[in-house]
């Protein structure tokens, strides 16, 4: 069998009216629809070659090799593509994230993402985006907002076989130029509970579950309409309420989902007080440590400077809307 | 008119089913019920003395002249005094917290309740127990709680007067010698939002009121069971979602009403993080960013060292049941 290799470049992607629980834990089909900013900045590249004399699949992220629960996702997403496509060779994958990785800055959706498009390119397999979704959305829910660019809303369908849940575009990376998200890094260690694990125990557990659903929807349809007229303060409040009302989910689950770092809690106060004294800045938080902040294009880099100067913050980057998953032909030439 | 003076010390309480909103603004009517504990070890000592030739109240908290809002809450107490003893003339009321005041340890709690006993004893009412309680309430919902000792539950009433809303006793200090609460001192600098202001825009404004209105009675039920059977795992688990519930709906306030500092999540995460290793902690957190950890007398001294040792935590008092407000005859003697 000939070596068949892609490289595909996706970007992470940003939830501004989150997702945190599921109604199929297998399909992964979440129990509500989400809306998210595609970050340019923030990426995995990952390269994924079939074939050879491997008698196993051998996967490195950021040059280290992944073992256990981390590998075995992968390796199910793998044979997922080898069993569309018919073919039956060994992985070679190496990916590459320009972030820390499970810090909260949404690795596994760029990682899900870039890994279903190299893959199923590799497999020879032309999926279109809508497929490509749906594909990405097997390895990692939030995957599959990553396949487009601009602001995304992932669908949560209707359908059991999942087959009507994946991501359509609300507006391009062009939509909206004037739109800022800055990324603040306040802990690059692993989080200790991962998203999948914690949002099965909030579903199960949490006395604000149910009221957390019955308020996406008038969330939604506020976050579209001040995506379509590039309304930030309606974006900014509306984004910032979701995620704190996330948040308390999360906190009420037993046991404990706690995100938060001493750090994440000095980020927080100070974009609310900031906003009291005439700036016009609001937070959203993934599950992790990092807070986001969302901003004009002008105030964007002072902003980040002033973030920079909080304690427990390592880093603030400045991002803006990106595109979709693509493939790369560098290695071509 | 002869002077008439009486000195009353009335420890602070701290809830484990929060007291979070009004039904009435003008009668600090509460919109749910709620229990605390009362602490042996953090109280107010007030003296009121009426009359003399005095031509303005005159109040001293910690020794320092109350002026402007604080002044005229005390003031607006004392006319409710008098009107009801039928007494003309003006107060000087001196009080004096053993804690920092307005830093989230219950200094209205024990201020108002110690108050209202020495200025009715001072104007010779003599208040039984249920009324004195209904007092303290119409000077700080909470005071209404540091009547009785041990354990008690405000009942939030029925009726349009207030006249059914006030304390009971589910136990006294002697009920539960094993429990102990650790307070921890974070920040004694005075609040940004006082409980009165946060908690009326929290009912106006926050999209998680209402189930935070709908889970209180499954909670006070839970714990008043916890209380009578001495269940500390009971009473922590449900301390602590309540907590993290009251905490939720005020974050989801417009404006937010955020009273967490770095180090409270700090604390939050180390007692969740102790309790994972089997230590036997729970947390609780009122209006304000310090953490008072719930656990068993053999523990206390152990867990306030291992939280002194945190990073912002200034200091760690541990606290038992205590007694109810009481009046103090040193003067006399």
């Amino acid at each position: 069998m000939t070596a068949l290799k892609a490289t595909a470049i996706a970007n992470s992607n940003i939830a501004l009216v989150k997702y945190w629980g599921k109604r199929d834990e297998r399909l992964l089909l979440p129990a509500n629809s989400s809306i998210s900013v595609t970050l340019d900045d923030l990426y995995t590249t990952t390269t994924v070659e079939f074939g050879g004399k491997r008698r196993a699949d051998r996967i490195q992220l950021d040059g280290r090799e992944l073992l256990g629960e981390e590998r075995t996702r992968v390796v199910r997403h793998l044979d997922l593509v080898r069993k569309l496509a018919g073919i039956k060779g060994k992985a070679r994958v190496e990916s590459k994230n320009n972030f820390p990785t499970a810090a909260g800055l949404a690795s596994s959706a760029s990682g899900f993402c870039a890994l279903s498009l190299a893959a199923s390119a590799a497999a020879g397999m032309g999926l279109d985006a809508r497929n490509l979704s749906i594909l990405s959305r097997l390895g990692s829910g939030s995957a599959s907002r990553s396949v487009y660019g601009g602001f995304v809303e992932w669908v949560k369908g209707h359908q059991r076989d999942g087959s009507d849940s994946c991501a359509v575009q609300l507006a391009d990376e062009t939509h909206w130029k004037d739109f800022r998200l800055v990324t603040t890094i306040v802990t690059s260690t692993k989080k200790k509970i991962s998203s999948r694990a914690g949002m099965r125990e909030t579903v199960k557990t949490s006395p604000l579950y149910k009221t957390w659903l019955e308020t996406i929807d008038p969330d939604l349809k506020a976050i579209r309409k001040g995506i379509r007229q590039r309304n930030l303060t309606q974006v900014g409040e509306i984004a910032e309420v979701n995620c704190l009302k996330m948040h308390a989910t999360m906190m009420t689950t037993t046991p404990r989902v706690l995100y938060w770092q001493p750090a994440t809690m000095e980020v927080i106060r100070s974009v609310v007080d900031w906003r009291a004294s005439g700036e016009r800045c609001w937070f959203t938080i993934d599950g992790g440590p990092n807070v986001k902040v969302l901003c004009r294009a002008k105030d964007a880099r002072r902003l980040a400077r002033k973030l920079e100067g909080l304690k427990g913050v390592k880093k603030a980057i400045v991002c803006k809307p990106g595109q979709g998953a693509r493939l790369s032909f560098k290695h071509l030439f």
